[in-house]
């Protein structure tokens, strides 16, 4: 594959964007891959996302601010260009259940997910070999229960200390069952990444199997979510849902919950690394 | 199709209670279609549905509960028998949206909903050529939003007793928009069905897909339930769910979720008149 | 809504399409509301959808061709417009089964297919009440099986004549059960679409929820698509499964079958009468 | 979980077979866990399965088929009993993709499949850290493409060798390219279970998602299914499909296929090792 440019846009809705945005790469020479864009009717916003071949662009990337600036200002955009040969760097966190990190370190190995995994974390050490297996370092930070807020902050220095060592940009959070705290979520706003195993906003918090057995649903679900200081309340990014009935026993609320949270956690962390996800207030745009 | 009977059992789990409906079955001569059984390994309940050819049935039917009395009290069981040359009798209420009506009457004409429709009730007159075409009776019954609880009353007054003269078993609200009084309820109990327009309990109460877009959802559901006297809290039947993007707006929200009312619907009433639902707690069995 | 104009285009893959048509557009005052475009990057073509809101737009629309001609022969364009001012002629050809007839019929009316229906053509009569209940004129032109090709050549001269008298722009086969000879399928290239009740290329031809049945499949299909002079060949437009298992007898499948039947046979002539279309050798792009 | 034992039946329609096999568990004390039946009302055959705990089982099982011999004769019964303590042996084949390898590898340590991994074995070496990591013997078993036929059966020999010595009860093609030979098949009929890469019987053969992208279907399939003699014709276990669009290039296809091929697959081996399924001409049935 070639070396590519995305450029991520956000703007008031106007006329002229799409012409103003193409005829500038046209002139430059970008071989364009992928465009589409979005329009939300109601509060008037312009999303938009192009990825182009830099094979012929003819401006040296480190100029791209200044010559886009014009027409970022005239339309009153916020935007950000990422590079294909820029690879996000990920850490996984995960506690006991490793389902959704072994399906992500699979498909990192395969290929399918285009950024570097910098680290494993666990609050529990059980994950250490299935880390190693795939040559990726495992830190192993306790948050010891007994220790209440002080240890779980401790706990959570240590681990953003290492994050920013690693130059972490992206934090998935793969049934990892601490709660992060506010300091550590406003760290990496729109960067970590959580999987809930329900179909939120139903059964929002502990135990969701539970709550859905409880309720006689006749389908369960799993979320995955950027994290923000309200618990299970972040922009959704990916959902999916399967057929449960009276036979299915809160175990195979669990074993079939599993299918779910490993689809939607790794398409969530395929489009973040990707540049295909565009926040706004509490929904996703998802250029896939 | 041969006349067929139904018999629902749900007792206590213990040994032997298939062992002793199934030969007790057997030396009647009952050639049997169907037989279903579930256990609720959590709660200890046992729960069978068995259907039967009657044209080899040596019991007269009117004698089956005096024939049955021993196995049923040796078990504990509360039990029904239903007869296939007995239809059940529905009422269809709607309002201003008739998606759902006329699915359901297109269904019930062509076969595949095995019940009589004795009358559709709406509070709004506009379902009435719909219900002509059918040949079904349709009653304006309407609601007078500023007499208040009075005249709410009044009205189900009225329809109260048109259910009773048209003999009705079944009661379905086909996007009825008058929430009933836990007075009508109490008439009904295991015999209203509602359709809601969302994943429940995601989105009880009004204008769910209004909720939905304001969340951000990637899914949106609608859910069929027997009505209680608590909103949307009732016992599920069905529930199915439909992908959305960000593409979708609050409009097309609800040319999609339609789809699903008519499936979770019409499905909850097929299988309600064909006998193949058990209630217990806020949970159905349903033997499909 | 407002009158919109939708511009589809297909030509060679070549740099600067988007930034002309965009940049034309916008000098005309056009107000964007949806644009689409694609790549085939094996065949090196290009496609483009763009839809806008004709209140401020300052070219009168017989001009357009000439106004337009400098870009399409520059890029080697085929295109078209459409107006939301000049709905699409529909009809609609069926036999016994009316399912999807009423399906159309109730969806027309309800305002979710933007066109008109000019008349329903049944090879039987049966669908009659159900034309008159839409106010759709009625055509019986049976085709005697006895008169071989000879009849049915005069049935379709009769349908060729009623199609011409009526201006009709498309043709939905919503389970016509006649296979339509070529003489016919080439007056309408791409504008008869077809819903064949299997998931093609699988059960191609006669009887295809049979050949399911006996094959043991898990899961049956139906597949909306344009006719072409093969059987069961033409571009595909939509298709949908739903899962059966062994529990499910002939008469289920069929049942089943009907629902996947409406939603892919009702998506296609939404997408079509709506511009979303567009056919390339065996295949289509969606614009939805 | 209790020690269980699970007894499969397959014999002509008649009645009184529950009621028989009931009271003959019911009297040796057996506590029913899960009963199911079937009737194929066409063919006039009858299957069932039941398991249950052996903690009050008052028969020793070495005499279970004297015990069972009067009414299994009566009936004209197949039958097998299987024991939860009696683990299928399990040996993965695999050639360069190693997907459903992996994935069936990790349900397998995560306890979601029970039976005992005996071997992996691959015509490549590429997935022998991947066995090693589980602590499985890998095997490499390369087949000379230039040795023709002379050097496939040597390989298949080599194969059969380490089957019979490891007492491999299912052979298990996970992505495994090479055709087996009718000898092989017949050694191990409906005890090799294959994943097809396409909803069979569309695309059969080689390359199949080659063949979907080629003909433009709107949905993608995969197939598990017994191996018989002819390619691809054998019983059909499991399918599923997936959405796709003119957006997805053959790659997406191939990536998007993986999913359904690691739930089809993992699936088929579930029910296996479960005896949960019972084979019919070229059907099965799924006790799930």
């Amino acid at each position: 594959m070639p070396d590519t440019a995305v450029l991520l846009i956000d703007c008031p809705d106007q006329r002229g964007i799409v012409a103003a945005v193409s005829e500038f790469l046209y002139r430059l020479g970008a071989n364009i891959l992928h465009a589409d864009q979005h329009q939300d009717g109601e509060l008037q916003l312009f999303f938009m996302r192009v990825e182009w071949d830099l094979s012929d662009f003819t401006l040296p990337l480190e100029q791209f601010p200044a010559a886009f600036a014009d027409i970022a200002s005239r339309f009153a955009m916020k935007w950000r260009l990422e590079l294909s040969t820029v690879r996000p760097r990920l850490a996984l966190f995960v506690s006991k259940y490793d389902h959704c990190l072994a399906d992500l370190l699979y498909r990192w190995h395969a290929g399918e997910l285009r950024c570097d995994v910098a680290a494993v974390v666990g609050n529990h050490p059980d994950a250490e070999p299935l880390a190693q297996f795939y040559h990726v370092p495992f830190h192993h930070v306790p948050v010891d229960a007994a220790g209440g807020g002080r240890a779980k902050a401790e706990a959570e220095t240590r681990e953003l200390g290492l994050l920013r060592r690693e130059r972490v940009d992206l934090v998935v959070l793969a049934r990892y069952m601490q709660v992060l705290s506010p300091r550590f979520v406003s760290e990496y706003p729109q960067r970590i990444i959580n999987v809930h195993h329900s179909f939120l906003p139903a059964f929002v918090g502990a135990k969701p199997y539970h709550q859905a057995f409880e309720r006689g649903v006749k389908l369960i679900g799993a979320t995955s979510h950027y994290v923000t200081a309200e618990l299970d309340d972040g922009p959704i990014i990916e959902q999916a849902t399967t057929r449960i009935s009276h036979r299915d026993q809160l175990n195979d609320l669990i074993q079939k919950g599993r299918e779910l949270e490993k689809q939607v956690l790794s398409r969530a962390v395929r489009w973040h690394v990707e540049h295909r996800i565009l926040v706004y207030g509490k929904k996703t745009v998802i250029f896939d």
